[in-house]
C-alpha cells in the first residue's frame, strides 16, 4: 500500500453499488458493496455511501480523490442523466451531492468509459494510445481512447456504441428505439438470437427444453461447446454483427486493439475468433491487419472500481 | 500579407496538383496548378513542383513550412500508400522526396483531414473542439476532430468513413469491396441511386433522356428543384443512408457540428434538411438535439490548399 494516499473508486449499478480504495499500482483495499436502492433519491444513496466509506477508510492513508462510474454519467457536467435503472429523474448533479461530504478531486463517467481508463492504467492497454473497450453484458457499453485520451465529445457522452442502429425497424431496445447494436451484440442479444434460431430451424437442440428466462448466455455457450449447431450459429450471427460494427469503429478512430470485456467475452474463442474474422472481412484495405481483438485484463468485479479510481489517478 | 512568413499548401489530386502560399489569416497568394501526371514516378512530380514553387515564391516572405493534402496520405509516416489514382505503387515516402528540396517543417495527411484542419483554422469551425467534416464529391472523405485534435489513430488513417459497409454485398466500390458508404452517399452515389430509381419506377422523368455518363449530380439537383419525383426520391434515399451513418459517427465522438463540403453539399437544403431529419431519427436519446449539420465556409477550390497549410499553421 502506498502511504502517500489512495483513490476511492465507486461503481454505481442499478442494484448494487460497490467501492474500494485503490493505490497507484491498482491494488484494491477495503472493498465493500451496498444495495443501491435506486427507487430512493440519489441523496439517500450518497448519505449511506458516506457512512460506509467513513467506516471503511479508518486507518487507511489519506484520500486523494474519488472516481465514480455510473450509467449515463456526464463527465463534463458531473451529472447522471435519464439512467433507465436509476429512478432519479432526468438529471441529478451527482458530483454536487458527493462534494457536500468530500472536498477532494472528483470525477465521474459511465462504466464503460471508466473501464477503458482502468484498462489503460492497470490492464492490458498500458502504454497504448489508441484502443477501444467494449463491454458485453446485459447491454453493450464502450469507451474509446484516441491518442491517449478518452473521448468525451461535446455532450460528454461520446463512445456510446450500444445504440447504433444496425437493423432499422429491428429488435425493440430498452432505449425506446429499434434495431440497436446491443439488442444483437450482448449477452441478451445472444439469447434473443438463440430464440430466433430455435424458431427458424428444426434441428434437435438441448435448449428447446428451456424457457427464455433460463436460456442464459452461459447455457448457450455450454451448448455451443458441446457442438450444438443452433447455439454455434447463434454465436456466429452475434459475431457477424459485432465484427461489422467494430470495423465501422476502426474507420472512426483506427485503434490498435479492441478489448472485449463483460460476461459474454468469457465465451473466449467462440466469440473472439468469428468476430475477428468478420471484422477483417468488413475492414477497409488501409486498416487490414492493423487491429487486434483481445480480452480485458481486469476481472469483471474489479474493472469498474479500478476504472473509476483510474479517472483520478490518470490526472494526478 | 504577413511579413513574418507564409506556409505553402499543396493539394495533390489524381489529375491536378495545386499549391498556394497562405498567411496566418488564411489569405492565399500566388496560387498555381500543374498537371499531376500520375503515371510518372512521384520523384518527377516533386521535381516539377520544386521548379514551379521556386518561381512562384520570388519576392514573397520566408517559407515557414509546407503542408500537403493527398489521397491515402499517412500522417505518421509521411507516405502516400496504395492511392488508386496515383500510380506510385504500394508506398512512396513523399515527405522524404520533398525534404530533398526543403528543410522547413513538413506535414502530410489526406485531403478530407486537411479540410477539417482548414475549417478549424480558417472556416466555420473556428473555436470548436468537436466536429466532423464530410466531403461529398466523387467519393466520400472525412476528417474527425475531437477535443481540438484531428484523429489519426494507430495507422495514421483514422476518420475514413467512406468505406464503412452499409449494405453487405451491395454496390461495387472502387476499393474492391461492396456496399461501402461512398457508393451511396456521394455525388456518384446519388447518380447510381437515380439510375436504380429510373429502373424501379415508371414515372415520366426528364432525366430518362440522359445516358448515365451525362446524368451528373447537378442535373439531378436541377430536376429535383423542378419537383421531379424520382430526383427528389434519389436525394431522400441518399440523405437517409448518410443521416443514418452520421448518427453512428455521433455515437463515436459526439461532435457539436458535422460540416458537409464538396460538390454534393452545394445541393443545400435538398440534401441538408432530410439528412438532418434522418440523422435525428437514428440518434440515441442522449445525443438528440446536440449536433447541427452545417455547410463548410471554405470554397471548394481553396479548401484543400488552406487545409494543407493549416496543418503547419496549427503547429506554429
Amino acid at each position: 500500500m502506498d502511504d502517500a494516499g489512495l483513490v476511492l473508486g465507486i461503481d454505481i449499478g442499478g442494484t448494487t453499488t460497490s467501492f474500494g480504495f485503490v493505490d497507484r499500482a491498482g491494488n484494491i483495499f477495503n472493498r465493500e458493496s451496498i444495495p443501491t436502492q435506486a427507487q430512493d433519491p440519489a441523496e439517500a444513496l450518497v448519505a449511506r455511501l458516506h457512512e460506509h466509506i467513513e467506516a471503511a477508510r479508518t486507518g487507511l492513508p489519506p484520500l486523494l480523490g474519488i472516481g465514480i462510474g455510473a450509467p449515463n454519467a456526464n463527465h463534463h457536467k458531473g451529472t447522471i442523466e435519464k439512467a433507465v435503472n436509476l429512478k432519479w429523474g432526468p438529471r441529478v448533479d451527482f458530483l454536487g451531492l458527493v462534494r457536500r461530504f468530500y472536498q477532494v478531486p472528483l470525477a465521474i463517467t459511465n462504466d464503460a468509459n471508466a473501464a477503458a481508463v482502468g484498462e489503460m492504467m492497470f490492464g492490458n492497454a498500458r502504454g497504448m494510445k489508441d484502443f477501444i473497450v467494449i463491454t458485453l453484458g446485459t447491454g453493450l457499453g464502450s469507451g474509446i481512447v484516441s491518442d491517449g485520451r478518452l473521448l468525451y465529445g461535446t455532450t460528454g457522452f461520446a463512445g456510446e456504441l450500444g445504440h447504433i442502429v444496425v437493423e432499422p425497424g429491428g429488435r425493440q431496445c430498452g432505449c425506446g428505439k429499434r434495431g440497436c447494436l446491443e439488442t444483437y451484440a450482448s449477452a441478451t442479444g445472444l439469447r434473443r438470437t438463440m430464440l430466433t434460431l430455435l424458431a427458424e430451424r428444426n434441428d434437435v437442440c438441448p435448449l428447446r427444453n428451456l424457457p427464455f428466462t433460463e436460456m442464459t448466455s452461459k447455457r448457450i455457450y455450454e451448448a455451443a461447446k458441446e457442438g450444438d449447431a443452433i447455439a454455434l450459429e447463434a454465436f456466429d450471427r452475434t459475431a457477424r454483427i459485432l465484427g461489422m460494427k467494430l470495423a465501422d469503429a476502426v474507420a472512426h478512430t483506427s485503434p490498435e486493439v479492441i478489448f472485449l470485456a463483460g460476461g459474454l467475452a468469457a465465451a473466449g474463442e467462440l466469440l473472439f475468433k468469428p468476430t475477428q474474422r468478420y471484422m477483417e472481412s468488413f475492414l477497409f484495405g488501409m486498416y487490414e491487419g492493423s487491429v487486434r481483438l483481445l480480452p480485458s485484463k481486469l476481472e469483471a468485479g474489479d474493472s469498474a472500481i479500478l476504472g473509476a479510481a483510474a479517472l483520478i489517478w490518470s490526472e494526478l
